[in-house]
């Protein structure tokens, strides 16, 4: 494969840190890809997104499809000009959101068919179909067509899923073919179930991928059901190719998945959280609607280095989103996005000098103390 | 009165540019001045509204009365530490929200009484209140509360609130006293009634205010009304101080209203416009939601020098709008308010350079000729 290949430059117990290189830059892991949902990151501009220390962001191949649509973007230079963000991108296959998002649905062994949340207009979702949109996005690293299964789930149900998965990860293999300078991952299944995990992880490494995602977690089992899937899993991943855990995630389960080997996290919360007022912090998360914030004239953190945790009082925060102020959006989602890259940041730091666990302890015990007392 | 004051460098015809000297900076005119109804101009972060020529911004007192308050604010260090705006802010009455937003009212000679359009709870504004208000807010620029009636409005109506806002304009300087480094208009009330305007005009010279506004105009009027009505009130005004024409305009009108030599405006159409996917641009209002766009890899105006207007292609900004992205509204505003201070900017070099008259003509020539053909 041209132009795209992973260095292990440190490990630290089973974490490592490195490069992922592909046509349109590098990616420095553990890396964490902000959500650009419908191609942008909601509330950012994507200088600042870049600014932030974002080497890679991920476009939701559903929304795109349906608004503004792939060939739209294509006929348009492709996701990348079409968003002003030459940088890599991963997008999703759709098949996550066609569950969890549209209305009536009908999946079958060729594929999923599926009605807008938009417009309840009629679609099609195959692996091969799903890989054409990927190509007509022109994203540097896509992600085969999965079925997704929500837990708790009975182990025949997982199991099939994870069957068909399987079937359509050599589909989706097959469709994107000789293609140039960008990657394909396939995507672990199997639930809860470490057996089916394992025999998931076995089966697409012998397909061959350019990555390998874990998919299926963090959609309801509790923290330690994921983290003994990953147990369980990444050991029977290819050392030497990238492990990205999807959809992943709260902190403290980004640092605990990057502790069993994840390299590649993508979540909507420090985004979503913003958008409600939530703040994330080395204190971990502060609601700024709460009242107690409303006569503070203390910054959310001034030893941090950006702008809004840094510049802007809790009063005003709490008057903005309060009020409903889209510059309270913006300035909580920078903040989130902000600290989520600082903690990788500070996550590669750690596995290079070889003291991860050192600052895993460090990180949840800020957490653990919660926000400053009152003024 | 310390610390405030015009000084005109040039005059064609009535239009005149100049500078006006607050404590919190130089205002250069004739000005436009971003409207920060709750201490934010809605999606932008204040260094990008500075950045972009705003000398002064306007703050609502009737938004900011009733959230965050008023003395919270002044215990949060004023509203220029509040919104991180160290810049000259002006603060309206409160009077004209309180006639178009809030709920029950009942007005009196005392003042008016009034429901929150938040929460029902009654408030009381009278001129002595009001300047409190802005007094808390430590507003570089207060205004007299005043009562403005909707046009068209039988005569008897008009000129009964137009003597009460002058009983009001008397109280409001009394309120006012010697506040040192602040400055306090009057305004101007009469309606479409000539006579009653330069009544009005008069007794608030005789009274005596560091500038003078006219209100009670873009109120449901014509255009040309409202221009005959400056034709009649700015000649009645003193030479040497400022002219505020409240909540105009549309560029059209903003330039119309500079040849009759007024010195400062205000309007929430370039940012309201902004969220509602309108461009403003050389060539007029563009609607970014028409489909028109959806294809367009064209910019807004590639040959002006902001972002918004260059660097995005129509078809994403079309894209962003229908979507209801954060985005779309962050860019239509930047762009809006970069176009509207851009427009004052070259208003300020004709007239320095005696040829305003040209510079309207080829500016009314550019809006005629409309938007770009079709790609």
């Amino acid at each position: 494969m041209t132009d795209f290949g992973m260095t292990i430059a440190a490990t630290d117990g089973a974490a490592r840190t490195g490069e992922l290189t592909t046509a349109r830059g590098v990616i420095r892991t553990p890396a964490f890809m902000p959500v650009g949902t419908a191609g942008t990151v909601k509330g950012m501009y994507p200088e600042q997104v870049r600014g932030l220390g974002a080497d890679i962001i991920l476009g939701n191949t559903y929304h795109l499809m349906l608004r503004p649509g792939a060939e739209r973007v294509a006929g348009l230079g492709g996701l990348h000009v079409f968003s002003n963000w030459p940088y890599p991108i991963l997008t999703d296959s759709g098949g996550f959101q066609v569950m969890s998002l549209s209305g009536l649905r009908k999946l079958d062994e060729e594929g999923v068919t599926f009605q807008s949340h938009l417009d309840g207009s009629t679609h099609r979702l195959t692996p091969e179909r799903s890989l054409e949109i990927q190509g007509l996005l022109d994203s540097d690293i896509r992600m085969q067509l999965d079925e997704c299964v929500r837990l708790p789930a009975p182990r025949q149900e997982v199991e099939r899923a994870m069957r068909m998965s399987l079937r359509w990860a050599e589909r989706s293999k097959a469709a994107f073919g000789a293609t140039k300078e960008r990657a394909l991952f396939g995507i672990v299944q199997g639930g809860d179930q470490p057996d089916l995990r394992i025999a998931s992880a076995e089966a697409l490494a012998d397909i061959g991928f350019h990555g390998y995602a874990i998919g299926g977690l963090a959609v309801g089992e509790p923290q330690d059901v994921m983290l003994a899937m990953l147990d369980t899993t990444v050991p029977a991943l290819p050392l030497d190719h990238p492990r990205y855990l999807m959809g992943v995630g709260q902190p403290d389960d980004i640092v605990e998945a990057v502790r069993r080997g994840v390299d590649m996290f993508d979540c909507v919360l420090p985004t979503r959280a913003g958008r409600h007022g939530v703040a994330y912090t080395r204190f971990g998360r502060i609601n700024m609607k709460n009242a107690r914030h409303a006569d503070d004239r203390r910054p959310i953190d001034e030893t941090m280095d950006w702008v809004p945790a840094r510049d802007y009082s809790r009063a005003y925060l709490h008057h903005l989103i309060k009020s409903g102020e889209l510059l309270g959006a913006m300035l909580l989602t920078w903040n989130n996005l902000a600290y989520y890259q600082h903690l990788m940041a500070g996550v590669r730091a750690a596995i290079a000098a070889g003291r991860f666990d050192d600052f895993v302890a460090e990180t949840k015990d800020g957490w653990a103390r919660g926000d400053l007392p009152p003024a």
